[in-house]
């Protein structure tokens, strides 16, 4: 098991979508055009430098459509490649392989632009911070989303409403920081608490409180800097609102632990993947 | 019903997943820790300029959530709206619209996004030619974004391999223009038998054969231009490969009446919209 | 609750399949052309003389596609309309009638399709003898096919694999009569335990055994009325295999106590209904 | 790629729901009373002349219960057979077999039904004219309804509402017939727009608004041949409304281009398939 | 087949409900830990005496988390084991061993609990009773409790509501015995019809209706012995109510032929199953 | 919201999946017998003392079973009931009513059984320690008997494999607990690290490594207070392995702060609570 590897559960799932969503009710009008029993061998050829993430959707697309596809995939995600590089190798009929094309790569080609992305992210924020996700993921795709994540070198924030406590701004509408870690780690014990700040009194209050993390909400470097002063190590630091590649290391030289951006899965822009047919 | 809307039981369907998908299996740890009976009113503001998209889809996720929310929505998908502008407001528990946020907003935020891309391609185009989009959805989400695409004042291209035929280059292995659009003629009686030309030659061929439309894939302004005289307006001409924002004019400036583009759909950045509690 | 209504989950399932399967991904692109706001009195009319079976899934596809619309339905089912009949009247969008139109259709020409041909067959046989289904029927429809044939006065034959032991002769290649019905008895208590009887003497070894019903396939009449003389009260017979409205009669007066037929279920022409709109 | 075959998704859901509508919750209580190992031999069997549709089902079906049974198929859908053919030999568990049987043979009789009468209606209607479905299938089976139409040798009408444009008489409640195909091929370009014509001047109106269709609903075959030369090949026509096997000859003859039937879905009796355990 | 076993298409689709529980969105975090490559073998060990049930559900688990992990399964559904004896023997990634454990087991030791408290009843009432279990199953499961049961020598009770009819005091608000029995042999004929009875005098209404069991709630063993002497054999006698352990041989002895205990299903301890890697 | 509700979309899934279970393919036989029109009102009556749990499970049953049922519930989930008490009375079918029954009952006896027994460990345990659930769940019902265990007082251990890192014994087969600790702290920053120990020295070393819990496994009390004297409030102390309500207030006094069993799932009998028809 790669850890990059989305869970397949999930996998599987979302190709069953995509391929119903594809093909019915008459199934691939153009590919029953063809003759039967034309075979080929097809590439999947980097057209960008970027990280790969989807293999495994690609595997399930041939597998659920056609189980005499053979594929042989040379690049595992969270693999580097470079314009022109080939990632993996498909042999069998050519009317199924060109009926999977489509929603193969449209797999591939999203997840690995969050990777390509989140990879450009970590690399601006250098050593000393990480790159963490968020749950602004599109619906339906977040296991997949996340795995990307982890394959271009980020980490995942949590997964779900489910995972964590995260008192928000508006949570404070209802009750003050105090109160609200206080219930928190009566009713969720052992879990991370973290706390969204807008302002320097609000950490010391959340720290104060027992909270096992603070988010810094829209705060410049400078600002991220006495916070991260203010804390002083005693737990962890997270930064997030309008980072860009731009700004990403000035928080991280700030000292922030961890910095979030929903950049890199709403707003990622394909990877330009395509499939070769080089023996027809 | 509006045009623009997607067919409810794919809104119904998208909804369910991505509230499982967040919400499983312990619910929303934080909205647990608000007091009872706290109510507040919410609204949806656009925090950029853009085209509105998923308004459905924000209706379903506070049914599905909670069928005793009141939402009261204003702006119906198409809508071109300003930063800063509501496009609607929510009143009833506090914890449920917490809890829904997140959810309503990946839909809404993604689903604008596209119409707005689309818009902006639509308006460089001009009213010449029509912005098409292709088969580069999002897995799961195609019905979504395709009627984000119409909101946008973008057109359909086929919604799946099971809509038309379009004979590509890689069709063209196992038998030739002529043969594929004569068998496309004979296997798929009234249906758009579209071809995709890489060069001249061969949007005559597709012409004589009977192709209703032909694909011009990545050729230069100047090459549509030719082909579009060649094809002299018999049947429509689709443009379509390295279709940019700063290009589009031309291609339609060439001629071209349906120019289609995957950034729409695979690239589009999110919209800004956000949740702003207006009432606690 | 209605006896010959189908179970509401069967009907909610059903439904939705058949709307996405009628309006993914694109919608109803003829209906997006209507101008918004557009309502209209549409009526659902039978053109032949039959038996109604399928109201509630006439209501679950309004509803599921469009809760505005309000159905007003006069024929349960189990109603024996003649042609020109009105069976319900619906109001609301031109657009969602019109979109909804044909699934709603779908399921009401075929159940009442099922339900009017299950009553020639109950007519036919007069009453003595009782008109039973088969599992023979479309795969995914069982419990909507069931319960038409109660609405056209015929009973169910078992729902399943999983309600009652009957033993076929091909099961006779694994074991011998008297050893089924012993093993029928000990594994599964209680339950009705039939045997398919081809000839006289296995019949007689069913009984012994402790059948509690025969079924004889493939005889004449005169050889049902032989074998009924035989069982002489003891447990019900059931007639199978080549049954029609031409020899029902006969089969019934034969004395069996059942007769099944698959033609009910397999074979139903659909009932024609069509829906007018009467006030545009 | 056997173009006549469903596409495997619909397959795969189809199988999987009508096993469990057969096995749940006991499982088949008949074949349990079976000695463990027995195994057998079984032959699908034509007991009709036909034309064979549903193989994939009837795989599927064995996979899907028990994936050690062996499936040898003879005859492709499409396949023309007589009585006493056999189709395909099973070898495995006997109980196996006997628990598949009834679930494999109702796809594959209804389905062959369905070829079976659309081969009738092609053989019927002769070389000139094209035989077409409709949507009136029965819910939940359009795409293996649809295939089976192929492998009878008819073609597929469009696969569901957002496939094409079919402009019908109530539509026209809202719009003229102008307007309607204005707009159709402004909203859907490149699409087939066709439009419902009960009448002579319809035709003309159709045509020079710029359909690219007509359907010409319950003409006689004079009124047809009229409204054909009226088109003058222009477009390609469609009959449609109370065609049978006795006057699909006479619409031929009168020059439509394709003829479209709801029989041949809604109405198609079983073809009677068998399956005999040849060594028990 | 062994008829202990539940149907494959329940276990799938539980199985896959399980994983998805326990795996999204993330995965395993902690299995993520280990190196790649590490492989493993591991016992399925009884930490108690009992009897085994779900073999095929843990089958089904490795299956769909790891399609490469082997198992070599030593005890079916049934099988009596005592505590240290090996079930059943997996190798593979170590990784996806550790991942699946706990869902396989999650079946295993909940359905071998069903077993093994059946068998306990099983036991103490004897031969001349037979255990039945009946609807009080855990939602989601019944399919696979009911044949845990199967494997712990017990027998099941109707499957649903929708397989025999059992009038209930509660049915009796609408209609009385007599009534309920004849409209039950009219309406689902040749089904078990089944009354349950608080007093003497409704058995012997009861059987001269025509039912064609009763069930005695609630009554004592010398109540119980009372009724059988009533029935005097014309048809079986279930017991219901209040049965433990330390009564089911009484009644058993007080004649009942069935005595039926939702114990079984609904409150019985899982029986303590353990997963002990022998070779890392 | 109450914190102690289940996520309604798992309410939703289990309540649709528990009907179908019960009522496919025929409905419910025995109610199909009633007189239509036959109304009632029944109340929900605990038969034990216990805690509530499952409300919502209740009335999503009625819903989806029969939407004209009027429950009015008195019990919110994690209410104290004594025997005798009334929790909730429904009216209208009786038909609708008496087919609900065991569905929802089975929901609410199961997890108010869950929420029991969990307040029983909670009252054993006394203020000091904390009760916590495990992933010992009944497959399918995790979110709701984790929801049960909050009615009952206790509190959930992680949701899934996908919510913490819990390091056992068996990965420590792949690599030491400090280099599991330092993988996990730098793979899924800022979640909870547990690692699980047998032995003292594994307590130091994870502490060490920065764990931020430890389970001490299968330990006497006196080890506990052993290990919770070395931990000495640097991270919270989980205890597991052979609690039972017995010793569960000594391992209190130990000091764990959190004290977890799978009793409370794995082997919660069910409530008893039954349905009395007050009114017919």
């Amino acid at each position: 098991m790669n850890p990059f590897d989305p869970p397949l559960p999930a996998v599987r799932d979302a190709v069953g979508r995509a391929l119903a969503e594809d093909l019915l009710p008459l199934g691939d009008l153009t590919a029953a055009l063809l003759p039967p029993g034309v075979t080929a061998t097809a590439r999947f050829v980097a057209r960008q430098d970027g990280v790969v993430a989807g293999a495994r959707c690609v595997g399930e697309v041939l597998l659920q459509l056609d189980p005499t596809l053979l594929l042989d995939w040379h690049a595992p995600d969270g693999t580097l490649v470079a314009a022109g590089e080939v990632l993996g190798v498909v042999e069998g009929s050519l009317a199924s392989i060109l009926t999977a094309e489509r929603t193969a790569l449209n797999f591939l080609c999203h997840l690995s632009g969050v990777a390509t992305l989140t990879r450009r992210f970590v690399d601006a924020a250098g050593e000393r911070a990480t790159i963490w996700d968020t749950r602004k993921t599109l619906p339906g795709l977040r296991a997949l989303e996340k795995a990307a994540v982890r394959a271009g070198g980020g980490r995942n924030h949590r997964g779900s409403l489910s995972e964590m406590v995260l008192v928000k701004d508006n949570h404070l509408l209802g009750l003050d920081i105090t109160e609200a870690v206080g219930r928190a780690r009566e009713m969720w014990p052992a879990r991370t608490v973290e706390v969204e700040c807008d302002r320097r009194d609000q950490v010391e209050e959340a720290v104060a409180a027992g909270a096992t993390m603070v988010l810094l909400d829209n705060m410049s470097p400078a600002e991220v800097a006495g916070c991260v002063a203010l804390v002083a190590g005693r737990i962890p630091v997270e930064v997030s609102g309008g980072v860009t590649l731009a700004n990403v290391g000035a928080y991280a030289a700030a000292g922030a632990d961890l910095i979030s951006t929903s950049t890199i899965t709403q707003s990622a822009p394909a990877l330009d993947i395509g499939l070769d047919i080089v023996d027809g």
